[in-house]
């Protein structure tokens, strides 16, 4: 209830940082305040790593002051750099010509060591902080966690911060197809990112008005897809959107949608999920149907008001929870305070979106179709 | 916990639905989701009143069907219309030239009468949905209440819709008068709506990297907030970011402002509180100072998809509670679920910055002045 | 240069206006100046035909008034509906089971004769444009063209309609790419509009920071492109932005591309040009690639100032065109006034990026690479 | 019509760079481009001087290499900072403790001679560029001027980089009030930058919409204003919006202003010219008004497309006119090419709004009264 309880913790006098994983906005702000929290707070000096754990593993790091943070809230992106290789416990290595991979872990304390950090903060998603989490248990590493991701699929938080900009990216997007699609009466098949969860697809169908929600948590069939594209016709509404997951998958796997475009298509030719549903609906119902695929817009751009204040908050939770020695642990959201939750509980751990769950139920009664 | 608890009554067919009080982004998404839930999940009528209770008392409605509100998602506004004013107990009147107030709520249950109306749903800000509750325990009508206010501070619910869009629309404002005072080494003072609760300025200060903010919640000194502006000239900075709240006031109320301009300003002279705070810092300090009153502009513009989403569930939620028989009572958001609060326990409940909380606190650790 | 001169004709009471080809913001806009100049200014009556020419043969039109063009002015997409078929002079018909194609133009004057329609504007593309021409020249009907492209590669005018709007779409699109690219290391390629005219590529590539823009009217060699790529690298830029408009091509045709993916892709299941020419980078410089394929989102969303504004002068310009009698004619900026051309001598005349041209050259004083 | 004639000046070897006058979104877009352009094209130096004049006078200058314009192109702002003071032959010093102004003109040539600079580009509006005129005649300095203003309002060229993005700002300004005036039955003022030339309030209000346009160049009655908004409500629009640019006029200047509101209020009291209108539009109406005044948020803010792909041609052609050794020009935009322009006759021209021009005639065709 009381957010996170700090009992200064007068051994600390420097810090690492390190950003890990897939691009998301955010990232800058976080840095940022970890950066002021760190000097201004409690006097610590502040180590950045770059390139995720590549540049611990690799040594390549420096200091980060006030001034290397100015300018950097409203920006995407990340000064420190990242990327979604170098595992430390899992690194891959050119050994007599042959790609091995290796434990280089004890790199990892040593680099620490010779920067006299006393303690790291990892910023990352579900990958990083389960590393972050074996460097604690396996190494002892004073480490702290902050969860990022813009699919908004970690169980231990409310939300993760990225999010809320990756769905105003994907809800402009609709608006933006759907002048178009009322004006050529046409299907518009929007693919978007989640592969595994349907949170942006869901939300940005709500927000955008979509007629079609596809997400991998509700296995659909084109039946249902194609009969509710037909229904709107008859009612005189002669375009629709469709929002995919780039994780949905139809009843039974890729079963149906293989058998159907078979002679002349196959989905690996077609692209993602978006470009065969889009495929099917124009057969189906000699409608024309165009496809958006926003890729890794998604992940860009100035961050939301919404995810510059959560990621600011994260970023003075974690000094704050290093500063407790509360170590294994990362910041969490319980709305509207921050709080912590160690990491063991932490990571592996998905937050799908609930299939019988009040979104699911709302979405329905304003009569969007989720193809089940 | 489980969301609105839905057991079909058999009796209601027909509902109204009016927006009362101030512009609020969202509005249009609220009236769209009640019709559009009415009439697919209930198959009932729903009758729109205009302008507010204006249009209960003067019987000045039209019915609403799918078609009215195809493509009004996106938009700010309210296709009903809305006014601050029209409270039926206590409706102005000209008689005998004299202006006098008078209780017409009778009108009000005659034309629900007239219109075969079961249930009324009110979309609107503390006053509005004060009318209600009277409506409700004075009059007996089948109310049931959506709150809406873009400042945020009601108690009953953990966010109003329309805040996160003034949130952001006043984030932006502070990003583009961040690269002016930086180019200019000018101070900026941005003014922000909030009479009694500081939420818009403080989370768009965080968000937007505001130097000092000023809030109702905290009353401020001069001294302290020029500290902080030549403190930053001290180290280099030679500009500084102010959001103010319109409702923000020096310790002992307005006395030290009135001392300092004495002469030849007074604060009605100067406009807001901003620009007394502009005046006050340019005085002292020597240093040029500008301000931004934003006014108006953080009721419009199309919602952020979160608000579109949560007027969306609100909407739904409303015509559910009309169905459910919970009359006397309103829709709120329990994150991350919609339930319903008595609008007796809802009204006259104001949600204040907590002064002693997590985001003031983390304010703090980043450096920002509350000028306490 | 004095504008269109307007020597009012007394016998014009009753216009008509239709919208053909791809949907392109600002077709609002001119509906609305049209709408309001022909009654305000002019006292006449408008009627607006449904989906492009196909309203013209079937009949399918409604009176606009000033009403029905409220709050239409910021709204992309066309309220008449737009369509790139329906050629009268080509019809397309199922006869004896068979597809054929029948000039139906007869319906089309007998339909303008029904509705009393003294002249008709006809906001279109070159196609939409040819067809104006066709009817006013093989059948005598008094028509007037406003010309609109997002791909602004028309001849006889300065600029069209939307492209401004396009082209800010995809500068958008650019900077969020940038953070992503910088953060990760990584190459982006955007795919953009434009088959025959490199337009939006050149201009969104110049005001969004690419390093190298491939474009129709350039044939490009990715040994070039790769180059630069990897002249970046060298100097310690780690990631690279190539914006490729759909029409580009390498020197030789697609030949050089189809030898370098031999076994086990080709542009056709790659798709556009963007994916091959991102997986060929991939190939060569072992660096990753990430593609974005904006598609119609550069068609829909809020028209920019400019081509709100100049869409607004092409519908009141139009009308003037109308009463002044200059049938066969079409609206066309001189900058900075709005003049007429002959239809005839505007369409079937492409516009292109002249390659020894002022852009071109500071776009190579910047160090942008042309792949040539 | 062949652009910037290059005659390489094999004398050049190091430039200087300064900006000017009031912020403008552009300004590091045209840095980036000299410094690119200098780097790349011409193997130069580029040394920039801090604070407009300021940094030439008391010598604040670095060198600006590649890596010092890295991600500015996006950014408001100018990295070298900016100031409306300091004109080195008015230059304010406290001499016995008496404010005097000084001719320091020869600090200038003394800093630039430290500097070895064979050649100086000023960024700025008409007082810097008249400053830089006067460097070149009296002192014989190498100057090239860029032009800059939002106002655009400068006669030797077709337009200034800046004004897109003002433009837009204020477009979108409107289109968030546009929302609340229907709402509300309500008239919103809204003033904007210009105060000699009304390019602003014009092009934002045709492009927003507005009822009511208030400009310099026309002189305004508050009758045909008042008359405006009452016609339109007697046609059952309850709503105005009126644009008024913060140097409009009533006829016979202030008057009947200070007349209307006499007892209890006065311009000055009341603030700007919109607030004024605002207050007599209640007086005379009855109706609300509400008034919100842009400001700065006018200079800020990321360009244009349009206005980032204009800055960087100025910046490209500044370098250019250097190296022809065309000194004592500036660099212009005669559609579609970038050309120079001699200084001399460039300044003190004020380019107004036409009164009788297209853009004018296409408001009030459309119903757009200007309160003549």
């Amino acid at each position: 209830m009381e957010g996170i309880n700090v009992a200064v913790n007068k051994t600390i006098r420097r810090i690492g940082v390190l950003t890990g994983g897939g691009d998301c906005p955010g990232l800058n702000a976080v840095i940022r305040a970890v950066v002021k929290t760190a000097i201004r707070e409690y006097r610590l000096t502040v180590v950045g790593f770059e390139n995720g754990f590549g540049g611990l593993i690799q040594n390549r790091a420096r200091d980060l002051t006030e001034k290397d943070v100015v300018g950097i809230l409203p920006r995407g992106g990340t000064i420190l750099g990242t990327t979604n290789r170098d595992n430390p416990f899992h690194y891959p290595m050119i050994i007599n010509g042959q790609k091995v991979f290796k434990d280089v872990s004890d790199r990892v304390v040593e680099n620490i060591n010779i920067h006299n950090i006393d303690a790291m903060i990892i910023i990352g998603g579900d990958g990083s902080l389960s590393i972050g989490k074996e460097l604690f248990e396996e190494k002892g590493l004073p480490v702290v966690g902050v969860p990022k991701t813009i699919d908004n699929d970690l169980s231990a938080t409310d939300q993760t911060f990225g999010f809320d900009t990756a769905l105003n990216t994907a809800t402009e997007a609709i608006d933006k197809l759907h002048t178009t699609a009322e004006s050529h009466h046409r299907i518009i098949v929007l693919e978007v990112m989640g592969r595994y969860a349907g949170w942006i697809a869901l939300e940005a169908g709500l927000a955008g008005g979509a007629d079609v929600i596809l997400i991998p948590e509700i296995p659909f069939s084109m039946e249902n897809v194609i009969k509710k594209i037909t229904d709107r016709q008859e009612q005189g509404k002669k375009f629709s959107i469709v929002v995919v997951a780039e994780g949905a998958k139809p009843v039974g796997g890729e079963m149906v949608v293989q058998r159907r475009v078979e002679d002349s298509f196959d989905p690996v030719r077609l692209g993602g999920i978006g470009n065969v549903v889009s495929y099917q609906i124009e057969e189906e119902t000699g409608m024309e149907s165009r496809t958006t695929v926003l890729g890794h817009l998604q992940r860009g751009g100035t961050p939301t008001a919404f995810d510059r204040i959560l990621a600011t908050r994260y970023g003075t939770g974690a000094v704050n929870l290093v500063m407790a020695g509360k170590f294994g642990e990362m910041v969490c959201l319980r709305t509207p305070n921050i709080e912590s939750v160690p990491l063991a509980d932490a990571v592996g751990e998905q937050r799908l979106v609930p299939v019988d769950g009040d979104l699911i139920r709302a979405a329905k009664q304003i009569g969007i179709s989720f193809g089940d």
